[in-house]
């Protein structure tokens, strides 16, 4: 039997292989685990105790139930390319590891919704059911690694959520193993309206703390019969930010409205998809409609006026699906492209109405000039979901403490203008002081008073999402480490 | 002082009158509690102990604190016109209704938000925006006299939910005064994402069960450019069903997509607002596209089409807004109709996966055979939400019983088949066995135990939405009364 060559002595760990039925679905050796100290959050890096690969919802239940009683701290993983620090395991957790869980198991047109195990990445989704003319509509920038399962955990949003909504929008149901190894199934076969609690909203965006998802139903979408997109170019960012607002005012609700200002398009044009925006303009819109064909020729026109009477310099619209793809795939290289200008970069995730864009865009200038560090912004302007991005050199002392602090204040200047200090990446490690920022002490020990309910123990994924002084891990800011990913 | 006026000795009554300070602020008299016993849900009914109206959250938290305090059971209520029994006081509850706390407080068209108290009436909402072009989408059919906090509390629909989405899809924040009396705000200044557990989705729809919402800030929307409605009548209930599924799957997703089978169409012609529909089809089809006027004149000729291929006998569009006004006039009489065709009827509320449409119509007509009972069907069909309406005669002995019977017959189909035992009218007391249709106990369990960490002594809303032996009051059905409403 396999499992006699598992090397070591630690009975927990021989007992954790006996689970997975393999010594190749356990990893516990230190230079094993060091790819799993962080994930897509590099601040903090801690090593797991070990990591394990189930291959269905017994096994994952059977773990959890062995963590449970054996008081192991533990936690689940998808792709690990979250942005917050969700899955860093801060308590030496057991990781459960769901890439081998990645079978889609059913798909159902007729009632528009598919069901996929957790593991599934995002984009093989739409990959698999494009040709029959449907798709799966969150498109988080890592869609192509990252799975619907950290999606869940995350409720993870993307560029085209201001039409579609983030992820939370496209959940029918979900298999989740409770922290004590119960399983339960909340809402079945592409059935939207459940009677009772909403277990699914709670679950959907709760960041790994409650439970561990085994499987999920999707809805799917049929692909829009035309799509077009218009780029524009502004010398004044206040003319940018005001056509957004024009544009939803007219009650045009585009697919995606995406907003870059001159140090991002520095970066994207310096990387590997330039397309040649002029270097010199303030801002760009990546402007997206969709819909049945015979109503898009309308609403381009009419963005194109709105651009038109707010000073745009250039505007025009993609020729054909090559030239969409170019920007688009100029648009999402976006953070990675921040390395082509900046050897590190801190990217945040605030959300604000769309009528402070004006004010919070010059406040963030301001904050980059008190700390004397360039602030790049390429963000979801359609829903006011900003991500400044923070850039800086982790070898000059002191410059990753400042960076720190500048992307806590452009948080604090979202959550002073009415808004949210995260839209789609979560709180994770990252932004758990931040809480504060936004929530008042009896606010979130209701959260955390939830988070009981299922997780009694804390053994789930402790010290994450609220600063509950006490009863989480403090964490320390490691600034050796680099921040860039 | 006012309060000097409350005659009667019991002290809480006194004390309660004295935290709203009027004696025209509270109820207690046997012969004005009786319009309070029960809702629009009338087979239970029960006296409540008083009836107290606060005017201001404030009111509202120190009522919560007194019942608290004192160990007296206490619910919310709004306008009473839920149908699953939700604002029934069981157990002698101190109603605390909401209706005096009814401004309309903000309305921002910029960042497409409003902010109401929870006795603001649904429909005044729209009335209040729309000269500027605006209007909130959840429209139930009782939405002229309904409350938006008791539409918060069902988390209610209405004909046009299939496309814009039902009550909780269009709430941003929350104020909830807690069972203990506390105060939190969850969401605001219409910012969508919120990092943290979804309290505002589990809140939504919790049936009153966890706390009383004294102010709520919903997402408003842009009034449609344009909206036309076709009527399509059909010799066979399965091509109508057909043509259903054929609509969605052409990639169309219109406004509302309605049915009505040939006993609805026989009470819905024989009441205020007949249009002329002929009485010997079996189904008739009302489908509402809206969006920018360009694309609408393609999505009413594929509708058309796909009526054609599924052998309509007529179909038309309206041809002004006087005519679509009145078809749907017809419609949302659908209910209150069934009066001119029975004594009493009861209606339920089931939802299924749309393919499965014909074989559950199929088997409610079986369920009608061995009851002896007619069954009509009017129901948002585009979603799958049925509304079986079962006519009886309350007068007959033992029709109030094989009347209930049948209706749960009804939702135990819709269960088979996949499918929930309500889509926008909650469990109450009507439907907390049937829960056991869609949830094992342990599924019922994570939720009442997530009902404890709120309400920790059951003093709110007690004996509603689960059927949890032992903490629930039993309910005994009291068949003397009549189910019409």
């Amino acid at each position: 039997m396999a499992v006699k060559k598992v090397k070591t002595k630690d009975k927990h760990i021989k007992n954790l292989a006996r689970i997975v039925e393999s010594p190749r679905s356990i990893l516990y050796h230190e230079e094993d685990l060091i790819s799993y100290d962080c994930d897509g959050f590099t601040l903090h890096r801690h090593l797991p105790k070990a990591v394990v690969f189930p291959k269905d919802t017994e096994q994952v239940a059977k773990l959890v139930k062995y963590c449970d009683d054996n008081e192991l701290p533990f936690l689940a993983r998808g792709a690990g390319t979250g942005l917050s620090g969700g899955a860093v395991p801060l308590n030496g957790e057991v990781i459960i590891s769901l890439v081998r869980m990645k079978r889609l198991l059913q798909v159902d047109l007729e009632n528009r919704y598919a069901v996929v195990e957790p593991g599934f990445i995002n984009l093989k989704l739409t990959n698999s059911i494009s040709d029959k003319g449907y798709y799966y509509a969150p498109d988080p920038s890592s869609q192509s690694c990252c799975t619907i399962g950290g999606n869940v955990a995350e409720n993870a949003g993307g560029a085209h959520c201001l039409k579609y909504g983030v992820t939370t929008n496209h959940i029918l149901g979900l298999e989740v193993v409770l922290p004590n190894g119960e399983i339960i199934e909340i809402g079945k076969d592409g059935v939207p309206d459940r009677p009772g609690y909403d277990l699914l909203g709670i679950l959907t965006g709760s960041e790994g703390t409650l439970g561990i998802v085994t499987k999920i139903t999707v809805r799917i979408l049929k692909t829009p019969e035309a799509k077009q997109t218009v780029l524009a170019y502004f010398d004044e960012v206040t003319d940018g930010s005001q056509a957004v607002s024009d544009i939803i005012s007219k009650g045009i609700v585009p697919a995606a409205l995406e907003m870059m200002d001159k140090t991002a398009i520095e970066a994207v044009e310096s990387a590997s998809f330039p397309v040649g925006h002029p270097r010199d303009i303030e801002a760009l819109l990546l402007i997206e409609v969709d819909g049945i064909s015979a109503g898009i020729g309308e609403q381009i026109e009419q963005i194109m006026e709105v651009c038109n009477n707010r000073n745009v310099r250039e505007v025009k619209v993609a020729q054909d699906e090559e030239e969409r793809g170019r920007w688009w795939a100029n648009r999402k290289t976006g953070f990675g492209a921040m390395g082509t200008i900046s050897p590190d970069y801190l990217v945040q995730d605030g959300v604000i109405p769309r009528s402070k864009l004006p004010e919070v865009l010059n406040r963030i200038n301001q904050i980059s000039d008190k700390y004397g560090l360039r602030i790049a912004n390429i963000f979801h302007a359609g829903d006011g979901n900003l991500h400044p991005l923070v850039l800086f050199d982790a070898r000059n002392p002191g410059e990753t403490e400042s960076a720190l602090k500048a992307g806590t204040e452009c948080l604090q200047v979202c959550a002073d203008v009415g808004g949210s200090i995260t839209g789609e990446h979560g709180v994770g490690i990252e932004k758990k002081e931040e809480m504060r920022f936004v929530f008042s002490d009896d606010e979130i020990m209701a959260q955390t008073d939830v988070r009981e309910v299922f997780n009694q123990k804390s053994l789930l994924n402790a010290g994450k999402l609220f600063p509950t002084p006490g009863r989480c891990v403090e964490v320390k800011i490691e600034t050796k480490e680099a921040a860039s990913v």
